[in-house]
């Protein structure tokens, strides 16, 4: 039960975020240091977020598979960029049934190896290609510093990892899954992501290439919320995944991976969320409406709730996801707080007066107070009415987060305009960039700024970089970032 | 693709197993010893396995959450009998970001101990209760012998944890998600299980009282399938897990947990295969049909494919999980073996004659050869007749798989006829028991059978007990189990 509200977002944004998790009941912490509890509610949601995504999957080919959560040692070493990205945050089994194991195992932190390993035995011929699976599972990273649901120790997650028979194949895959990331966080959860590649910094250890899509938190911030690997043929040269092609040569496959993450929670909260609490996009919602029957009277009652249970029992039938809030020991006011914090998108209020006009009240979880009510809403025709509302709210949280993003996007023509842009009004600083990877450093050293990805979508010809002056037609969107 | 056949269950059966797992691509070993890897057709068998259960769950008022996978190791000491059970089957992390641990963290065998912790830190008043939550994930239990999907060293399963006001509640739900597990098995996976209640030698450890349902496999071994478990109040004292109950009054809180995992693939594997490979139930095959176009000219080949694709679209169209098998490098005999193998229930012959006549043949899997065709089955009406079939087949998977359980029951009245029952003809002892554990331990020792359970279903009266000869109402099932 929500009993207080949350810190204000100007107070302190990273409070409001940690009392937004466990007021709505989303996470709490657990004894085991950097993990999470995913409550109920916030389970509710990632399963939401699963479907919407193991749709999109299926729909391009894929199909889902499971690999052991144990690695050698050994095979993490297999591939060099690899391993030295990935063993400061290992966690090692060491002890097995009682007795020291004589080669360690890595609870894995991403499964390019063992898969690579697996697809090795598997793949023989152009015929077995391509091979297109998902793996939805857990991971373990050691992190120093956590933040629920934007950096734990353990966390849920899907990995695609697929192998090719050709370089451009393997592209094609690592950018459709961008895509099917970016239409997934746009069309589901509301979240205007921009794509992109990734700077050679940046990158996932192993990858040629890596690609990401990048969100704007309510901050300003940044956050990585999807990214899609080409791994060009590092991995099949570690792991020996060839195939005999059409020429009856033999040659190694070209692989991709790609992985998102319950970090993705954090950005719905991030992107949407307002000083009463959650904002949820319908789409993914658990609750998309609560019914709140309200009576002062003990004889008005009967049929307030006679209504309130009609009304929940047509909206199931439609398949719209409702709750009846029928406690009786609470207050409608607390009640309204209660599920305002857990973000439900609507509210359906039902008192004496609507008995009598057969009709409710709809109030707007993304618009406060009385600006997003609509009164005598009929009941006939109620659940088209409701439908229709959601549809307009997860179209205005779109709209709202893509105005935020515009706003807070600046470019700048020199090194001083940026210190000063990142400074007054952060956000994200879109630019010219002809650097090296040594200025990124720099720049990072300085301002606490990364490039968050060289977006697809860019003016053609070129321009000056900000910080070299040398001309070009690369842009890059720096931000502070999660 | 598989290649050949597997060797024939009377010649060898452990071997048959295994070669049906590995031929129907339905899991593979891995470099890590124990290990194993689910592959596609495996996993998406899991999948309709899970989703079927998930349904049960939800509908009887469950929802899912997530726990942390790393428990600490004094969370197990404990309980006691809890830690003395699970201590030698441990995975223990002794490293993390490189550096020793304060304390080692166990990968989790089973999650009542972490569970139990965060209840005791969400539940302070009996209108928190009851907590009905269930959790799909990983475990790992180190062990000695593994066999894929029966025993391995991590496994996939779901772990319900209850906690209730009242013992007589907590019963009832223990009680009620073994029903659900009869019911899912009985009617989605058409395995006759038996419910009953484990002896105290077979429980689980922490429980005061361990149910299961028990299935008979294809050489008469029994093989537990899911447990439910009433815990009593021995986890809430042991982490404390208390509530204000209506007298205001401090009581700890009675839980239950219940567990069925990827070993259910095994069960299916071996209730329904036969010496051609996989039988899998319509209800739960990854694919319920597999469509094999068949020609001999190439004047007919277009005619033929264009009607194959035409009942792939309608099949598609009307729910059922249809493939077309279009492969032109593969002979039709080499694609029958090749789907007899694994599994799938329907096969529908499409040549140049059912052009001619709009109509198809079906194949049953469960019924070998001719007697298994149906020949001009019209295309008009064809999904209705298809699904017809599948229910068909569902249910003389089940009708077949009861009678050769019943055929394989036996009653005997002394230990000598139980002995030689053993010897000649194995499958299920079904006696009057009065005896020890200590009696037990002697039998299982001499015979390896064990209690498999208590049957809930039993003669009203008393019999003589086979092994003490006194009198009794109590009734066993004995058996060797994998």
């Amino acid at each position: 039960m929500a009993e207080k509200g949350v810190t204000p977002r100007s107070a302190d944004y990273a409070r409001w975020y940690t009392d937004v998790v466990q007021k709505a009941e989303l996470a709490d912490y657990s004894p085991v240091k950097g993990c999470m509890v995913i409550r109920p509610y916030g389970y509710t949601l990632w399963e939401n977020i699963q479907a919407a995504l193991d749709r999109r999957f299926k729909d391009t080919g894929h199909v889902n598979a499971y690999f052991p959560l144990f690695i050698p040692m050994s095979f993490l070493q297999k591939e060099a960029e690899h391993v030295q990205g990935f063993a400061p945050e290992l966690a090692v089994v060491t002890v097995g049934g009682g007795k020291e194991l004589d080669e360690p195992l890595v609870v894995r932190p991403t499964s390019e190896t063992i898969i690579g390993h697996m697809y090795s035995q598997w793949i023989r011929s152009y015929r077995d290609l391509p091979v297109l699976i998902n793996q939805w599972g857990n991971v373990v990273r050691w992190e120093l510093r956590t933040r629920l649901f934007l950096r734990t120790t353990e966390f849920l997650w899907q990995e695609g990892h697929t192998a090719h028979a050709t370089e451009q194949e393997a592209l094609e895959e690592t950018i459709r899954m961008l895509g099917v990331y970016a239409d997934f966080a746009i069309n589901e959860a509301a979240i205007p992501v921009i794509q992109g590649k990734k700077s050679q910094r940046e990158k996932f250890a192993g990858a040629v290439d890596s690609y990401t899509i990048e969100a704007m938190m309510g901050n300003g911030w940044a956050l990585q919320s999807g990214t899609s690997h080409f791994l060009g043929q590092n991995f099949a040269r570690a792991f020996d995944i060839t195939f005999l092609n059409q020429n009856n040569e033999l040659d190694h496959a070209w692989t991709t991976s790609w992985g998102l993450s319950t970090r993705m929670v954090g950005a719905i909260i991030m992107t949407h969320g307002d000083d009463q609490g959650l904002v949820l996009p319908p789409r993914l919602a658990p609750l998309q409406a609560v019914i709140v029957p309200i009576w002062r009277k003990d004889a008005e009652q009967a049929a307030v709730r006679e209504l309130a249970q009609r009304v929940f029992a047509l909206l199931k039938a439609a398949g719209i996801r409702a709750k009846l809030d029928d406690r009786d020991e609470l207050s409608a006011g607390f009640k309204f707080n209660d599920w305002e914090m857990r973000g439900v998108p609507l509210r359906i209020e039902i008192g004496p007066r609507d008995v009598e006009q057969n009709a409710v009240v709809l109030a707007r979880r993304d618009v406060p107070g009385k600006e997003g009510k609509t009164f005598g809403v009929p009941v006939d025709g109620l659940a088209a009415a409701v439908d229709a509302m959601l549809t307009t709210i997860q179209a205005n949280l779109l709209r709202r987060a893509t105005a935020h993003r515009d706003a807070n996007t600046h470019t700048v023509a020199t090194y001083d305009e940026f210190k000063q842009a990142l400074e007054d009004r952060g956000g994200f600083i879109r630019v010219h960039w002809a650097g090296t990877g040594e200025d990124e450093d720099r720049i990072k050293e300085e301002t606490k700024a990364t490039i968050r990805c060289f977006p697809f979508e860019k003016p053609e010809g070129e321009g000056v970089c900000f910080y070299t002056g040398r001309r070009t037609d690369q842009v890059a969107i720096f931000a502070r970032a999660y």
